[in-house]
């Protein structure tokens, strides 16, 4: 427990509130911005966000405010938690109302696709002279809530920012280890959407353990591959925000990158699949980012295409199983 | 494929039947050794081991013996896949019936609880001046049995050896990589049993997905402290051998090993948990072996050494996983 700390966390959504909730039982004064006039009046009269986290007390002491400058206001510490697409546009809309010194911190996951930014970079990009401090890891923000036992890591060039993430957020049940590796630790978060997708396909193809195995073995191989050509350092994707988060998401409760890959492997197209949904399955848009990170940095990410095939290209998923089996024996290094 | 092969396979077993099986498809002739006449019976009559690996029809040339040395003559290639504990007498009792030349491979899990030796030490010492080759990797035998896509690991110091096991055993939906990391091949199949019974504990106390995913992340971790420790590479841990066959135990269908875990998880003694079972998971067996190596080379391996308090010195299962939860924070890479 470290000593009393004002905090914004920008976005209402279920991780945000999570971390928001997490921050209050630590003693800190929290305020969190929703763009939803419900989501703040129902945690201001009723400590609950039924919208994104339902059946959840959440602690008495949080505050929500649809006003994003009040939020920040005298915030030492920043949490963004709004989703990969408009957190761009939000940072932007209101990087003049952080305090000085205010440490940021980025629980969102996801890659840029008009620019491949990674989402530290976005921030970084549109609040100019703030250390900023990715968090990511396996934690379903419902467990973290309830009080799973959940471990996290929180990564930033600045070990003193890091450390600063760390103190406020740990508590018995929420460990965060610190990294210097944000780059290995975001991409991990960001791509395992893709191997989620993939795990989707093979379920909906009837597929058993063996392949959901192999899968998220080479997944992840593919994955150290393209972030140590990008900076990061293997042994990222051997830790929480790589594994740990791979395991979460393709063998958890079903993600709705999951479902997708289900229905995709049940035989419909992504129109057919996506139709009706109000929001499109983040490892579809990572799926896109990944590809063209990968070809940029003339890395070999046979799953991701695969992937990539399927979803945009028609390729049959049995197909592309068949190819990426059939794909020459070698040394497992390779 | 490769030119046909005589082979021979110890162990009527299913992982044993499976792999006589992979090996028929490809051509090679294969005697498969089983200790129970109904199994020798069962397989020559009529094609299947009903008592091993129920539901499969084995391929018709599969042929079996109960007399070791009728399945040993003139094999170029024997697969051990005898359990751990009987391995070493298997392979002494017959060691003069090898042919001249002849590749050994293992695809038994294990250490060896008096000697801590892994499984291809044991075959070296007790068949000598003969490649000894690990199979290990993410494979539920009646998967294998189906047809399900698979990918394993056949290890050896010897590349010409392992990759006659590849060529031998691989098809369009048996993938095999090689490698020459035999410690690191064959410690993960050993320790991902421990984990199992971790992770079946957890469920047992009713815990979640985010606790699940942070054990196994750390759990491979300290796995791969131990076999670097041993001379392994680290990356053999974040391949199908490590990895792969952690997810697959850890996440797949229930296991002896996680069943257990679960009783025990739930308020049973390990004398309790074991009541009326007629073999002990090899998950506590391997959890005393891997306490022993981790201590003889003053390796920490924190959710070993609770694995074992909770089975063999009846520390409360709660009261563990606390503990492990209130470890000093640090960085990811201590």
């Amino acid at each position: 427990m470290t000593h009393p700390l004002s905090c914004a966390v920008i976005g209402g959504g279920a991780w945000g509130t999570a971390i928001a909730d997490r921050l209050v039982r630590n003693g800190h004064r929290v305020t969190i911005w929703a763009r939803e006039q419900d989501v703040v009046e129902a945690i201001n009269a009723r400590h609950e966000n039924p919208r994104f986290l339902p059946n959840v007390a959440l602690a008495p002491g949080l505050t929500a405010s649809s006003d994003i400058g009040v939020a920040l206001r005298d915030a030492g510490l920043v949490v963004y938690a709004a989703p990969s697409h408009v957190l761009r546009a939000v940072v932007a809309s209101c990087a003049g109302s952080i305090a000085p010194g205010a440490v940021l911190s980025v629980a969102t996951k996801g890659i840029e696709r008009e620019t491949l930014a990674l989402m530290t970079d976005v921030v970084a990009q549109e609040a100019i002279g703030h250390a900023v401090v990715a968090v990511s890891g396996p934690s379903f923000a419902a467990e973290v809530a309830q009080g799973q036992p959940t471990a996290v890591v929180a990564a930033c060039a600045s070990h003193d920012a890091a450390k600063l993430v760390q103190a406020a957020m740990s508590a018995a049940a929420f460990r965060v280890y610190t990294s210097d590796d944000v780059v290995g630790v975001e991409l991990g978060g960001a791509l395992k959407n893709v191997m989620a997708v993939a795990t989707g396909i093979l379920d909906g193809l009837g597929l058993g353990y063996n392949p959901r195995a192999a899968l998220m073995t080479r997944g992840l191989a593919e994955m150290t591959r393209l972030g140590v050509s990008l900076g990061a350092r293997a042994e990222t994707f051997a830790g929480l925000a790589g594994l740990g988060d791979l395991v979460l998401t393709c063998t958890g409760a079903l993600s709705r990158n999951r479902a997708l890959g289900v229905a995709i492997g049940q035989g419909q197209s992504l129109d057919e699949a996506l139709a009706g949904k109000d929001s499109v399955a983040e490892g579809v848009l990572n799926a896109q980012s990944a590809k063209a990170l990968a070809d940029r940095a003339g890395v070999e990410m046979p799953i991701i295409d695969a992937t990539y095939r399927i979803l945009f290209e028609g390729q049959a998923p049995r197909e592309a199983v068949t190819e990426l089996m059939a794909r020459e024996l070698r040394a497992e290094r390779d």
